[in-house]
């Protein structure tokens, strides 16, 4: 009982593996997702800011960690589950609602109230801060799914998590941070080169030819 | 399309992991323990038809083998949120059923379909199988839990695990089988001796002072 | 000493890996294997049924989910060990035999060793039942090996087991389930799309091009 | 080259372990410890704020999520190693910093160097979130060697390493949060209940007394 | 086909993790054993040349190095099996002697055969080496199996393991460096110190108490 | 303190992973990289030995059993930061063999000082001996690197790894044991065959048609 338990619940994020169910190559926490959502939300908020516009940096951050906090209670639910119908994904939000700030009355002391019960609300609105964890969200989850296709995955699941992703990305299209991922990070991404197992036998003949040679 | 979908998604349940988001020194996922659970049935059924109660094993079989399939739409949801609320549990059942019954429209051909939307179906029922599932479900909850306690997982949740458990192995004390669990096997289990590290000292001066003396 | 010693042991075969010695992208666990072994079965034997073909399906469900319990006290031993020589393979077995039956007599109560010695027995037998066995284990070897072909695995060894599998399926061409399944299902594995990393590319643009011209 | 290698560069980090060398019943990586005080600093952020203090929320963060984004460049090198000589600690501290700056002026685009050259600086001054970073930093390690210490890791390692965090921790003693943290939560954690595995026999009994009297 | 078989069948040996089916904290691969097995064989034959015996080191690193070399052809059997019948046993070493000796005649060329026929013999002859071997063999399953004990595994097996490997050092007590085990090292082994759960509390009160009082 | 403390330590290298920071498809520990140069070398000196040259073995086994023990004081470091300075390589050198020395002064028993002291010194000379361990350790880096590049990892490191393994390799080309590796083994390991995905359709086929028309 008492913040202990709030500090100790953080290491149960790490326990926490995304995507259950399914063959993955590298597996994610929730923990390290937070961390990797939060980075990313930090270089979307400097390039918003570089552009003239008005960054709460307290939010920005706060959204970002605390976004995937409540899973602790609901544990990463299949998102076919989650969108199954309207009714149950309404039903969904308030049951972690609810769950997540019976947690806060019970463990927080009351001053820290109020303050954590607005930490674990949903942080994705229509703020300019609420829109870059959006985005920060789905470039992470496009990142994670590009790294199964990447290493041969081949369920066809990270393909579609991997479209969706970018689908999302693109409805905030109007955003110059994203207007930059799209120019500037995205296409590196894709340019990617692989090394090709047919390409090592000639590859060692030139190092060998060039060293042979001396 | 098609039963090799059905086949494929056999494997998926090996990647699904009981009771996420929480330490634990061994992992069980859904197949092994649809495994056991199987298993155990077994047993106990055998120790029903020996006191002479007639035991339907086809059904008996179908209901242990098949009673999480469903957890591959939903994955391991937290306890804690499936009891959160009559409505929203109800709910969730509704949503499993509905997608359970849309996967086998989709991938079995006609002729099996009416089979397989019995097998999914919960079968916790009234039955005697139905009531042998309910408790070989708990027996192996209940192993899995005390193979935590016993390991030193310093997590309560193990414990509440275990009680719950046994709670509701209990509830089936009128059974036969219930009876022969509570009587011949719990014991044993309890009775389990520790090897003290503090008690590796006397072993050994006993080993080496038989063995030199020779 | 007791049942509770067989329901433990239930644990150790999770800890069983399959084909030890070789890189998996992959592992499964005996526990595992027999539940899939034991899914599949059941598909086969439904085919047999709709075919006309009588099944005992409690002789069926247990041959699959004891097939490999044996294994508990030798191990998975390698494949071309336990074929190295007829003499070696048959002394092996009645080793495994010998343990086997220690172990049910020391453990069981007398009321059930009669019962456990029959459940332990090989079951690949020339029955409807013992021949779907044989099948579905087969069934589950190619499953695997396929899987680890798909992700790249360079080891030849799996195609080695992926050609074995399907030899040894087609000694049973003659039974309805085995014509089904190399009708049916073999050509769906086969045919399952992969993402290819240069395709990713072109849909990316595709998206973007859609989703940017709203 | 770009963002691009350094969005990338984020998975790394849940590559990277925590402690390398030394056996660990729960592994953690930098991206998740990452995680873990930057949400440890917000607590204490919070609690200063709420003693009258002025806390920079945008400063705090940078150097919470950043602090050990060099490990990237330089792994986490044995504590041990660091400390043997100045010399050498100064020198390496000169590396990593040199590194780092490389990686910043080769991946980063010009508008955004000098914003990134300054994230990755140490963070631990004199200054009030300088302060934060260094106490939430040994509170998370304190966590981690206590949860090795509480499932029975027998290495001596965690202890000393739990002891010489308190100690860091003690040398801020008078910070209001460290006092917070010193009065509230620490004893909670040191009262944790054990689950004896003595104890399961007589809970137990106690839930089958009371089920069997209904 | 040749001598690149042999080197890549190294990497197997990583791959193949000792007493199968049992649950472990820590996992030791048979390449990790052989490395471990060396170097203890490695100070044997030190103390051994110290106390004036002739030791032939090339013959005692041949014999650690490759000593479990040829369970690459036959897994880590289960110790039961192999000792379940004399006749058994007997037929196992012929089986892998036979295996190993046709992997050398096929994959190494003729001028390299008859060294490495002999070197993947059996080891543990009458020689003052293969005695050396023998005892650093269990020295090493002497520490697996106390390490175990001593995180708190509660599978008896490994006290079974601990007493097997004990006594069969003590068969060779007449050896100077066996005497030299047993009384220097042995006994700071059963030494180690725990760290107790319990006294961290008033370690904790100790050290706070010195550092506030500064 | 002692000699058990040495033993002990060799259980670390088992839990030290080579090149922390990275994804790969397998992991290496320093134990078994240790065992792999081992066995590596003594190839290497048999080819030199036939070659006419003479052989230390106890020099050689020495060398390559124990190049890699001070990583149990340094970590594995990355390699860019080890070479980012020749300063900081010298320093580093300087701390690991105090850490060393330091280690061996207060663990072993004056009598076994100085010859431990000798053991665990750079092998790396100008000898026959310390030229084979040169090429034996890049050998087995070139396989590792070789195996992930093989697998299908993404990583560029990989193929840097592999070109800078062969190219030290190349620096001892005068070597008769590198001609044989360049001549015999290495085109050995570039011409593995692989198991294309796409070739399955036509084997299965082939082997139905076969199969079939019996």
């Amino acid at each position: 009982m008492g913040v202990h338990q709030y500090f100790k619940s953080l290491s149960d994020l790490e326990k926490l593996y995304r995507c259950p169910g399914k063959f993955k190559f590298q597996e994610h926490s929730v923990a390290s997702h937070s961390f990797k959502v939060t980075k990313i939300a930090q270089f979307f908020g400097t390039v918003e800011e570089q552009a003239g516009n008005k960054v709460d940096w307290k939010s920005l951050y706060e959204k970002a960690l605390n976004h995937d906090y409540n899973e602790l209670f609901t544990g990463d639910i299949k998102t076919p589950v989650k969108y199954a119908s309207k009714e149950l994904r309404d039903l969904f939000s308030q049951v972690e609602e609810q769950m997540s700030k019976k947690f806060v009355l019970r463990e927080f002391p009351k001053e820290f109230q109020s303050i954590y019960l607005e930490r674990f609300k949903e942080g994705k609105d229509d703020t300019l801060e609420g829109k870059i964890l959006s985005v920060a969200d789905k470039v992470d989850l496009l990142y994670e799914s590009f790294g199964e296709i990447q290493k041969g995955n081949p369920e066809s699941l990270f393909q579609e998590i991997y479209e969706e992703s970018l689908m999302t990305i693109l409805e905030f299209k109007e955003m110059v941070s994203v207007q930059y991922f799209l120019k500037e990070i995205l296409p590196d991404m894709l340019n990617e080169k692989f090394i090709e197992h047919s390409e090592l036998n000639s590859i060692t003949k030139k190092i060998i030819k060039a060293n042979l040679s001396d």
